[in-house]
């Protein structure tokens, strides 16, 4: 069963740790051992797993992926957006989390973030749990 | 089991919609509810999920990457093709999505693309459906 | 069952095929036929899977990234590695690669690498097979 979340962000460009969501849906599954697989369904937006500890990381991530894909150039596609889906295709639209002993298994600076790069929107992320 | 897909391009870099032949192997497979990982073999292409309704999108994707990672350079890899691979490990070699209903859950926008960078050739693409 | 490998690098950025290891622990399990999702637990580190016979491939894939995402520049996160944390995240913290008859299936050129972008050190990769 695909399970569904919600995230809304305030700016063009925003990466929002959607960690704590995830294991809300893992807890309430009460999944013990497997996979959750996290996907985007928006060509605008992606998934990836960065260092959620300090936010400068995430500032880096999306002001470097602009300086190397601008919002405005001269792009075939004229919805405004171009760069956004470029960005989006980069990153990817979905990653795969261990889930054991009814946790989702990350690294110690680990968090999983949506990346808004058209915004602001109210998104939807969705979910699927594998048993192992 | 490993399903193939065969697909060929006319280019040297050129993004395929390969949406409609993944959605056929999992009607064939009779598959209701799961995922499918769509894997490439190979190290020169890729795959991507992005929009598949305004195909300037895909030459926007093509042309900024290729804009950053220019056909010749001074490459150690003296075969021709040394952006090709590099295209192909930033985009990575497999995606996964879910099976619902036994179809393809895609966002309104969303199409699967094997990306071709190394064209024009025939190529497979491997695929792998796990029942939930 | 989450299985863990460790991987040694010698310098800062260096891509290390780790393709036989992950066969180690295939065999090991007896695992047939099935999925092998391999997650790297790190933020300044990643996974792809690319060429693993001429070794110039590596070389041209860090390189270039390094060349659009430099190691000194004005970043935000003050630590010295606001690059590796960028390259980890574009390039991903995880590949998924089916098994077959008891063998991970890949492309003819193809294998698996760890890729360090914030090293020399000893990190460790997470691995969970899953049975089709």
């Amino acid at each position: 069963m695909i399970k569904k979340i919600k995230v809304s962000t305030k700016k063009r460009i925003q990466m929002v740790d959607i960690t704590a969501e995830i294991q809300g849906v893992i807890s309430k599954a009460k999944m013990e051992e497997g996979l959750i697989h996290v996907y985007c369904p928006h060509t605008t937006a992606a998934i990836t797993v960065n260092e959620n500890c300090d936010e400068s990381v995430q500032k880096d991530i999306s002001e470097t992926l602009s300086s190397l894909i601008p919002h405005h150039r001269n792009y075939a596609h004229t919805e405004g957006n171009a760069d956004a889906h470029i960005k989006a295709a980069i990153m990817g639209s979905s990653r795969t989390l261990f889930i054991q002993g009814g946790k989702i298994s990350l690294g110690t600076w680990q968090g999983i973030f949506f990346c808004e790069f058209d915004g602001p929107r109210t998104r939807e992320i969705w979910l699927r749990i594998i048993k192992e």
